[in-house]
């Protein structure tokens, strides 16, 4: 009966009994008898019958359901992180809304207001930091919420978890320094988000360690969707810019280095050594082994659920949740 | 106030007015004074207030909410379809939840309970076609739905949106043959599904028309997810069994294919050619020049969203959709 969902009278008028019976026997209420519970039970599923969580919802003041906001979920980098948070949430029957922002901060105001219209339980967001004042807005309205992948420094009591994005950004540096490129170029993402500021970090502290100058020039911003990368790579080839090593803010983008350095003929690693940041690679085996820093996703998204849940089930709790994930090199065949 | 949500009471108190007033402006109601609306606006964003929307869906029966069922968001393809879904359904105010099934068929059950349960509008559902049953089930209780990217070809009362699988399947074997590759592998998805049976009637249909056989043993079931390829293409490589060219239902496949061929020192498309199915290359460059199908992916999404607001707002409404996208060759690098 397409265009009209199954009630409860439907299955009452079917079954001949009363609307009261019908839901008391679906409730397993012993006052019905076990016969006549197993033949309601059949013939709702017959009849393509499911109960209204929502009516349920209202009496507990819980939806059961978590808003996810990120920027772009067709990014593998999300799509992996969407994907664990879903699946770590349907373990404790939570169900996920997902909104993307494209890091827009209009979309994350309006984002956050669907979200809270939406009587979610809790929100996990990975804020587009272009401000502080949608996130502020996201503690003022007392909805519990985690942000992930990113923090904002000066703001201590937004709770977080992310991956240790200096260690991250220092190791692939280092790498890069030890085979003796001196000069790495550094395809950074947006200079606002706290995962470039702190990768940033990383690479100036192995230059600094292996007594190295950062040259400035070789510090590049690169939008953190796809496309944006291209022209960028593209120009610096052809002013013939002076680096032998590239260290990508993430593996789209790295991709994109590479993809460009192939088109224009040049060959990696024995021209250029490229590495990337996420480690798409051990979900996906794409025949270009990009070395990459690992940000151990699965468990980041497994501890942001495990956040929201502990401050939906312990609205009095004032536990701060600062959570750092390490971070580890993966070196494959980009890098020499 | 975090632990608890800002409510209408909080900004009564806080304004010193009837909670029925603060209502009323909230609403924009004339009878309030156009100042003391504003004053009470400028208050609720100050205190971080968002109105309910499930209170508002419970008086008109709707949430405003679309479940999307697919196999999983990690995998690249369902990760842009999740991604145009969510941007065309946002368009019309709609908010997405989102449920892997990993393609299991009680999941793909529990999903479907799960989303009728939260009382959702409609139902965009990948099918995982281990069987009908759970959509005939979604028939029965009436939620609107359609299926993206595989139908069921026996009951073609479930409206569908996919891609033109069989002409993809011609046209990918097709510029494989045309190019003298007589024997090509195809390393096709599970056949028990809709688009791995149409993509294999166009790698027949193609082979019939250039008038050559079509060698079974060339045609290999691997597993839709990222992992499973690996071995069935090493083992082929260790057999030395016959063929030139590759045709991977997906592009997860094929890299994973290519991957395989370059760790056993073989060159794309030296040594064998490659083409996949999704063209992901079209939203990610990937320093590898693949070859593959482009089924239009935004537009199937976008249909999709349009075909169930269709049946949302349109209860009585008879029309049937058997929709099917037109497919194309993007010829790259890992063909020739």
């Amino acid at each position: 009966m397409e265009g009209r969902k199954v009630t409860l009278k439907d299955l009452a008028v079917k079954a001949g009994l009363s609307v009261n019976t019908i839901s008391r026997a679906l409730k397993d209420k012993e006052d019905i008898a076990a016969s006549t519970r197993q033949m309601i039970k059949d013939l709702a599923k017959e009849m393509g019958y499911v109960g209204n969580a929502l009516a349920g919802s209202l009496r507990s003041g819980l939806t059961r359901t978590i808003a996810v906001i990120v920027s772009d979920v067709a990014n593998p980098h999300f799509g992996i992180m969407v994907k664990e948070i879903e699946k770590s949430a349907r373990k404790h029957l939570y169900t996920i809304f997902v909104i993307n922002t494209e890091d827009d901060y209009e979309m994350e105001e309006r984002a956050i207001y669907t979200a809270i219209g939406k009587n979610v339980d809790a929100i996990i967001i990975c804020p587009s930091q272009r401000g502080a004042e949608n996130i502020r807005f996201l503690q003022k309205n007392g909805v519990p919420f985690v942000l992930i992948g990113r923090r904002f420094k000066d703001e201590p009591e937004f709770d977080y978890v992310i991956c240790d994005d200096e260690k991250g950004g220092y190791l692939a540096t280092k790498h890069l320094l030890d085979n003796g490129h001196k000069r790495v170029l550094f395809l950074n993402g947006p200079i606002r988000i706290s995962s470039a500021q702190e990768r940033l970090e990383g690479y100036k502290k192995a230059h600094e360690e292996a007594g190295l100058q950062v040259h400035e020039e070789l510090i590049i911003e690169v939008g953190a969707t796809a496309g944006d990368t291209r022209s960028v790579v593209k120009q610096l080839i052809e002013q013939q810019a002076e680096f032998t090593g590239i260290f990508a803010f993430n593996d789209v983008i790295a991709w994109e280095a590479a993809y460009v350095l192939s088109k224009n003929g040049y060959r990696v690693p024995d021209d250029y050594s490229v590495i990337g940041f996420d480690n798409i690679q051990s979900r996906i085996f794409i025949p270009f082994q990009l070395s990459s820093v690992s940000n151990s996703k699965g468990k980041m998204s497994k501890r942001a659920v495990d956040i929201v849940l502990h401050k939906i089930n312990h609205p009095e709790s004032t536990r701060k949740f600062n959570e750092i994930i390490d971070t580890k090199l993966v070196l494959r065949e980009s890098t020499k």
